[in-house]
C-alpha cells in the first residue's frame, strides 16, 4: 500500500473533504468502461473481498461484488442466514480479527448504528461501511453526488427532497454532502416526516420547505424516497400521505427540460413506472453509477 | 456482440430451429474437455453471469456457475432465502432492469411461467430460462437431446418416456424436440398422469401408449421421471402406482444391449441404485452433460 | 493428477503418518506469503472446489474459499439452507455423484460421523472431510500442530488441553496427532468432562489429569475449548463449573514467558478479551494458519 491514501477505511461520508469527494467522482468516471464491461481490468488481481452482511442488503452486496470482480478481484459472502445460525455468540469484533486475517478488504453491512467504526478498530485490513443501522452508507451518498454531477451539475443546483425527511439515512447524508456544493435545497415531506429542526441548524446550506407544483419549473434534481407505511401511527394517515407523495407524469408536467429524477431504489409505488419512459428518469443509471463508485473506493484503498 | 447470433435470450426450446439445436450440440462438444477440467480456457474473461434464483434449483445454478468459471467468467448469485427478505415488494421488472445494469447475462429460475419471457423484455443484457414455473427450461431439454446423441441416436431413435407425462415441465419441451428428430415416442404412464391429449393432437410426430414391459426389447432410449406423491388423490393409491413404476435391473432383463436410460434428477426411487451399475445407466452423464450444454449457450450468447 | 500422492481424499487425521503431516506443514510454510495477500498465486487457475455444507461452519468455509482462490482457483457453495429446501430426499450417494462431475474436489461438512468417508466412496474426485459430526475434522488438527509448530514447538512440547475434553472432536482429534510427537499432556477439566478412559487406554502417550494453576508454570501450550451447557443436567451446575475455566491475565500470572494460548474459535467467555493484548494469545493467528494449512492439502490433492 502506498503511505498517501486518502483514507484508510470509509465509514462516514463526514471523514471525506470536498476535494476526496471530487476525487473520488473523478476516479469513477475513468472506471466506467469497466464498470459496463466494455474493458477487461485485472488491477485487483489477487486480492479478495469479503462481503459480511448482518442484514440482507442484495443490491448493495451485488453492487460490491461486480465492482470486485470487475477489476479481477474476487469475493467471499458471509451472508444473515448463515451469520444467525453459526455466530453461537460471537461477537463482531471477535469475527472481524478472523476474517480480517483472511481477506484484503471488508464491506460490512450491520443493523447497529457505530458498527463499522467499531469492526475498523478490530480489523486489521480496511473496512467499509455498506449501512450500520441509522448510521452511515457513505458509498450510496457518493453514486448519488456521482448521479447528480453525471446527469444534472453539483454546483449550485436546486435540489427537491422528497418522501421521509425524518428517517431516511440516505437523505440526511446525501443533504450533509451537498452543503459542500452550494446546493438550493428544497424539502417536499408530509408534515409527520420532516427534517429534524436540529438537523438544519447544525448545518450550513440553503435550506426550504416546500410543495413540489411550486418548484418543479425550477428545480434541477428531484430525490424521491419511500415513505413507510410504519411511520404512520395508522394505516387511514398513512394512505392518504403517501398517495399524494406519488410521481406521474402529470406531476412533471411543468419541470424543466433538464429535470432529473432520481431513486435509492428499490421502489415500491412512489414513482409511477410510465415516468421510467420519460426522459426525466434516472434511477437505473443511478444505480448502477454505484459500481464505478465503489471501483473507485476499492481500488484507493487496496491499491 | 457479433450480429449474427442464433439468438439474444433463451427462452424456450420452440424458439430454436432443428439447425440450431444441432449446432449447439455440435458446440457443446467442443467443449467438453474443458468441463472435464482437462482444458482450462479464458474465453469469457471478464464476464459476469447472475444467477436470479427466485425459488430453489441447486444443481441447476451449480451447473450453470460451473459452465461460467471453467470459461474463465464469474458469477454473482442471488437465491431465494436473500430474494425473500429484501424483496420489500419490488416488482421482476425492477430488479431484472438493476441487475442487467451490472452483469453480461442473467440466468432467471422464477416460479411463474412466462416470468423469463417478462425479463427478457426489461434486460439489458441476454436472459436466459432456467425454469419457469410450468414454463420452460431449456437447456434442461437440449442437455437431454445431447445425452441421447451422445450415448445413443437422435435421428429415428425409439425412445420410451415413463412416469409423470402429464404434469412434467422436462418431458413436454423434450417431446417437442424429439418431434424434430423422427423419433418413435413411447408414453408409459399410470392413467391419471398420461399425456394430454390436446398436446399430442398439436403435434406431427409419431406417439404410442404402451406399457414397459411390451417395448422393452425394442427402445434405444428409457427416459424416467417421478411420480410425484402431490398430484394424488390419496396416499394408497398413489403407492400403488409409483410401486409399479420403478426401475429395476429385473425390469431390464429383456433391453437391447445399447438400451440407455436418463432420468432428470433428482431421483427418489424411481430408479433403484443397482441399477446404476449395470451398462444401461447414463443419468450421472446426463447430469455432467448440462455443462458443457451451458458453456455453448453463454458462449454463443457473450462472444 | 501425479501417481504418488500421499493421499487421494482426507477424510481422517489418522491416516497421515508422522512424516505425511511434517509434509504438510513444510507445505503450508512455503504458502503462508500468498495466504497473507503478499504474492499472488495461479497454481490451482482453471481449478473449482465446491462447498457442500449439510450444516453451517462458516468460518471453515471461508478459510476453504480463501486457501483456494488465492490460489487462482475458484469455487461453488452449497449451504445447508438450499440443502433443506432441495434436497427433495435425495440421498448424500447422489449428490456427490452429481457434484463430482462438476468440480475438481469436494469440502464436505455434515452432521453425520462417516459421512465423509461415504462421500468419497461416491466421488471421482478428491473428499475432503471438514467435519461430519463426532467423526473427524482433519484440517483442523493440521492447522492446530501447525501453530504449536510455528509459535511454540512440537517435539517434546508440554501441552494442556482444558474445557470439554469428554466430547469435543477437536481436542480428540489433535491428542492422537500429538503421541506422535512425544509430548507431555496435561489434561485439565471438570469431572464430568473428562477424557474417556478407553480413549487414553488405545493411545501410547503421556497423559495426566491436572488443575491448570498446578503446571501454568511449565506448560509451552494451553488449548482451551469451549464448555457447552448442554453438555450439563442443569444450568445451576454448568454456571458453577464453567466461571472456574474461564482464562484471564490473572491465570497466566506464574506462565512460561513462552507460553501460548490456542483456541479453536469461535469462543464466548472461555477467554477474556482482556488476554488478546498480553503476548501469550494466538487464537487468532491460528485461525489464520488455517489458510496455508488448506492450501497445503488443496495443492496435494489437485497438482
Amino acid at each position: 500500500m502506498s503511505s498517501d491514501k486518502r483514507f484508510k477505511h470509509l465509514i462516514s461520508i463526514d471523514e471525506l473533504s470536498k476535494d476526496d469527494i471530487l476525487y473520488i467522482l473523478k476516479r469513477a468516471e475513468e472506471f466506467e468502461d469497466i464498470a459496463k464491461g466494455k474493458k477487461v481490468s485485472k488491477i485487483l488481481d489477487g486480492k479478495i473481498l469479503a462481503n459480511l452482511f448482518f442484514e440482507p442488503s442484495t443490491r448493495t452486496r451485488m453492487s460490491f461484488e461486480t465492482a470486485m470482480k470487475r477489476l479481477g478481484g474476487d469475493v467471499i459472502n458471509m451472508t444473515d442466514t448463515e451469520i444467525s445460525s453459526v455466530a453461537k455468540g460471537e461477537t463482531l469484533a471477535d469475527t472481524v480479527k478472523v476474517v480480517s486475517n483472511y481477506v484484503d478488504v471488508i464491506v460490512l453491512r450491520h443493523p447497529l448504528e457505530g458498527a463499522a467504526k467499531f469492526a475498523s478498530e478490530n480489523s486489521s485490513v480496511p473496512v467499509i461501511n455498506a449501512g450500520d443501522g441509522a448510521g452511515q452508507h457513505p458509498t450510496q451518498t457518493l453514486l448519488d453526488l456521482y448521479t447528480i454531477q453525471k446527469e444534472s451539475r453539483l454546483d449550485g443546483a436546486k435540489i427537491a427532497l422528497m418522501g421521509d425527511l425524518k428517517y431516511s439515512r440516505t437523505v440526511h447524508s446525501l443533504i450533509k454532502a451537498l452543503t459542500l456544493f452550494k446546493t438550493k435545497i428544497f424539502l417536499v415531506s408530509p408534515e409527520i416526516l420532516r427534517l429534524p429542526e436540529e438537523f438544519i441548524e447544525e448545518l450550513e446550506g440553503d435550506f426550504e420547505s416546500a410543495e413540489l407544483e411550486d418548484v418543479i419549473d425550477q428545480i434541477d434534481v428531484l430525490y424521491v424516497t419511500r415513505i413507510q407505511k410504519e411511520r404512520f401511527p395508522d394505516e387511514e394517515e398513512y394512505r392518504k400521505v403517501a398517495g399524494s407523495y406519488i410521481i406521474t407524469p402529470q406531476t412533471l408536467e411543468n419541470a424543466k427540460d433538464t429535470l432529473i429524477i432520481m431513486h435509492p431504489l428499490p421502489r415500491v409505488n412512489e414513482i409511477d413506472t410510465s415516468v421510467d419512459a420519460t426522459r426525466f428518469a434516472r434511477y437505473f443509471e443511478q444505480s448502477f453509477y454505484g459500481v464505478p463508485i465503489r471501483m473507485a473506493i476499492l481500488s484507493e484503498l487496496l491499491l
